[in-house]
């Protein structure tokens, strides 16, 4: 999977990337592709006058090794393109991201772009947002279980089971019963559904207004087009220059 | 006016507040007198089974320091009445808080009050929100220059100027040049109007939506009634079980 992973980010790039360009850098174990292809190009020549926002710490020391001209939305605040993964995609192209728990940065960046390409293997597919992936909303900390309960007692996220995010702020690595803390302060409640999110749009909105909470993992209606990696190496596009979605 | 305030402060508690109930304190000059007064009616027996949960910590002190029994909304998520004051009121009660900072418990509080019960002396009355007082509006620290651009280029707070605030958090008192924060880690954007604002309600909605907002000071639809006090020491109470707001 890995050689596809790369492919998909270097297609990305090879595709959307070009030179002159303010490029949004995404965060994963996909986008890192992205990010190594843009380092190849502007070290060739191929690529010139870029400059780069990452969405993360970890993209940022890994563009800064690559020679990758950075800036902040504080000096652009209009991106041309940003590359970065997701951990769900459903065939409207809405995604679900936050398992690493910099949704908030990555949604600032991406939101402002003109283009933003998804890249992901094909096991980030499912036909409906919320069984394949926990949904991750970013609250506040102060009386944190109130907002927790607010949030999981909409209608528009009904069965679902919040769980507080503890230990590490990635949620790969939960090492401990202390809340976990985004690189904003906040916390993390993690959605758990047994049956797909009905409305994702309508969920979305609904968790956004509730007093408490900055923001949350569903990304919809911002995907230019997504490049899904195949484990035979294989790359497919979805969404606008691309195929429609097919694993509806 | 300080008699007044303390006849509109009593006044709140002794037209809403009764035994047994989840009672939200609020936070400010006017507030002051209805926290005393829940203390001096618990004293003399007149309440009793009250809890209540306070909208900062002065608030907290004041209520603990007059033997007020208090929880938070993690152990009671819904109350039966919240009593507070307000920044500027308009004639659809649509209310403008936060001067002091504390907007986000103050509305986590009193979003969820069965009845929300307003207290202001009669300089906080304005015809429409804007002009009088400046809107405040929580942000994350991350790139807050981006977000506050993002927030003041909306077309439904047209006008506006935005001013980060620094110092101390309640804006009384400015002392730095370094951006205020807020309990919850954030940052505050005052946007300052010249004319009324079109729909507050629209502006407070396309607000909340923007990614790095955290919330604002608009709170519209919660109040159930206005207490006014007048420099003469009296009192007027519009809304319900009151008279139409009468400074349209």
């Amino acid at each position: 999977m890995e050689e596809a992973k790369k492919a998909a980010g270097y297609k990305a790039v090879d595709d959307h990337v070009r030179s002159g360009m303010v490029v949004g850098l995404g965060t994963g174990s996909t986008a890192y592709y992205a990010v190594e292809r843009v380092g190849q190009k502007l070290k060739s020549g191929e690529l010139k006058d870029l400059v780069c926002i990452p969405t993360s710490e970890k993209t940022k020391k890994q563009a800064l090794d690559l020679g990758i001209p950075l800036c902040t939305l504080n000096e652009k605040s209009k991106l041309d393109v940003a590359i970065d993964g997701a951990d769900a995609v459903d065939p409207k192209l809405c995604l679900i991201k936050g398992g690493g728990g910099a949704l908030l940065r990555e949604k600032m960046v991406e939101v402002v772009s003109d283009k933003f390409v998804v890249i992901v293997d094909s096991s980030k597919l499912c036909k409906g947002l919320g069984p394949s992936f926990p949904l991750p909303v970013e609250i506040t900390p102060f009386c944190h279980l109130h907002t927790m309960n607010v949030v999981a007692s909409l209608a528009e996220v009904e069965g679902c089971k919040p769980v507080l995010r503890t230990g590490d702020c990635s949620n790969n690595k939960p090492d401990g019963e202390e809340p976990a803390v985004t690189d904003n302060g906040n916390y993390i409640v993690d959605l758990h559904f047994s049956k797909e999110i009905a409305d994702a749009t309508k969920a979305a909105q609904a968790i956004k207004k509730i007093v408490g909470v900055v923001d949350h993992g569903i990304f919809e209606g911002m995907a230019y087009q997504c490049i899904v990696a195949f484990p035979d190496g294989s790359c497919r596009v979805a969404g606008k220059g691309g195929e429609e979605p097919w694993w509806g």
